[in-house]
């Protein structure tokens, strides 16, 4: 009876959304996803960290790659190359056939929070996925290679460019998505995933609705550190920082939540920073490697939601 | 050297286009295609008898199905059929990555022509292939079921309505496609592929510029029955002449087409109706079976044409 709010990005996000999703009720957990990474390509509205918790929650997803489907196939991808279309983003054969659903209800007039409820309820996905805003917000990366738009720093270019800085455009008058302000409003807990703070997280509280109504709300709202022992579990969250000129331990990323945030979850590796930080800390195992891995954390999070409530 | 443009539509026309394009040099053979049975689809622009004509040319067409590519897998359908998205009309996985790039090129404001030339070439095809418009002409069906766009009448009804009149949208304030007239204008002869004359010819008739063009030109037209013994090889033709309250019979066919054309080519099996018309007529095999057949007829076309210019 714990409600509870997330707030993720990609596979890391994800892999928690997971955990919590297998210990809490499912009318119990909402998940707040980035958009900032949603482009258009070959006319279809691909939303990257959406899918990727899709197909995470729907049990589809491809452990390896960490984004796309593991029952894949790629003969469109591989006619696309012979007809000299693009083919730098990886589009999988069944993976299309979300995007191609998707984008005819947008452009049916759908907003995208209603055909995300939609594709997830036909997945089987009985927790809320709502999308951070039906509003385009997206995410751009200025670098010493130029303005790039997110897919193009991050897929395209494997995110070699040099990070100079990061805008969302759209966020100064995006609104917050239907039945997010209302999540945030009625939940027992906030928990920001361990996603990209920069990439990930950044675009969410862009939105004033949304930043308006964590500030507001008397629930704890807590982090879990994607940096462990100075590094990114995965994606380029450590290069990012030092190219931001930040520190690149977890403490800087606590500091970036500033006082949002009630509690900040560290690794064990990072154990040596509990007691040191402006905000509260825990100290546990938040690599997830395994579905066990991803249910202790979530249970050890919900457990500091009601320890903070009590 | 005899420079030929061709009227052609589904598969027969197809397999007429290919053994014109065995036979001729690929600088003298243009093939003006019907994009009346042209539709958007899950937000794809879908050509059909472009994409019949492409993949016969290049090697590519199933010829089981009569439509899509032979080395097709089909894990994108499979899938929008779990996600609740339509599945009435079947998209390869193959075949979707031309209407993807098709789509894209034509949102990124390319003609149709344009982006069926770029992608007949990439596929090795050297004959041009044109469609009859740049404009959106779209066939629909009068039936006793209703007012249906072709392709619900065609491939979701799968041709069970009775027709009672067929309009071609757009018809009247549609021009030719950028160098449909130049062919027509240049050419040594017209031929008019065995499709069916009241889907896949008369939209092209119906456009008043590609029309002026063949009354104008000195070059002889001919056409090719595509009924044969009272009975069409494939597709509702017959179907349709019954339901018109026109007789069944090749001669019908002569008489649709009326001065437009200097000869008419019949089948063997309607010899007897040889010399019975308006218009000359010569007999020979027009059922094609085999890769002999198609260029047996083409040879036998371009004779015919040979002889009306001497």
């Amino acid at each position: 009876m714990t409600r509870i709010v997330a707030l993720t990005g990609g596979v890391g996000g994800a892999k928690l959304a997971l955990g919590l999703d297998a210990v809490l009720a499912p009318e119990d957990l909402t998940l707040v996803v980035n958009t900032g990474d949603d482009f258009d390509h070959l006319g279809l509205h691909i939303a990257p960290d959406i899918d990727t918790l899709t197909y995470t929650l729907a049990g589809l997803a491809n452990p390896e790659l960490g984004w796309g489907r593991g029952d894949e196939s790629w003969n469109c991808l591989q006619t696309l190359s012979t007809l000299g279309g693009e083919t730098w983003f990886q589009l999988g054969d069944r993976d299309l056939a979300l995007h191609l659903v998707r984008t005819q209800a947008l452009k049916a007039g759908q907003r995208l929070s209603e055909v995300t409820t939609t594709l997830t309820r036909q997945l089987g996905i009985e927790a809320t996925v709502l999308p951070m805003s039906d509003d385009p917000v997206r995410t751009h990366v200025e670098t010493n290679a130029g303005r790039l738009s997110f897919q193009h720093y991050f897929v395209r270019e494997q995110c070699e460019p040099r990070v100079e800085a990061i805008e969302f455009e759209g966020a100064d008058t995006a609104r917050a998505a239907a039945g997010v302000v209302e999540a945030i409003d009625d939940c027992d807990g906030v928990i920001i995933c361990p996603s990209n703070p920069f990439l990930s997280v950044d675009p969410m509280l862009a939105i004033d609705e949304l930043h308006t109504a964590l500030r507001r709300t008397t629930a704890p709202v807590i982090a879990v550190s994607p940096i462990v022992g100075g590094a990114a579990i995965k994606g380029p969250t450590a290069k990012i920082m030092h190219e931001l000129n930040l520190g690149t331990m977890a403490d800087e990323i606590a500091r970036h939540y500033g006082d949002l945030l009630d509690l900040f979850v560290l690794d064990e590796l990072d154990k040596f920073l509990h007691g040191q930080l402006d905000v509260p800390t825990t100290v546990t195992q938040t690599v997830m490697r395994t579905q066990n891995d991803k249910e202790a954390l979530a249970r050890t999070c919900l457990a500091a939601v009601e320890q903070l409530r009590a």
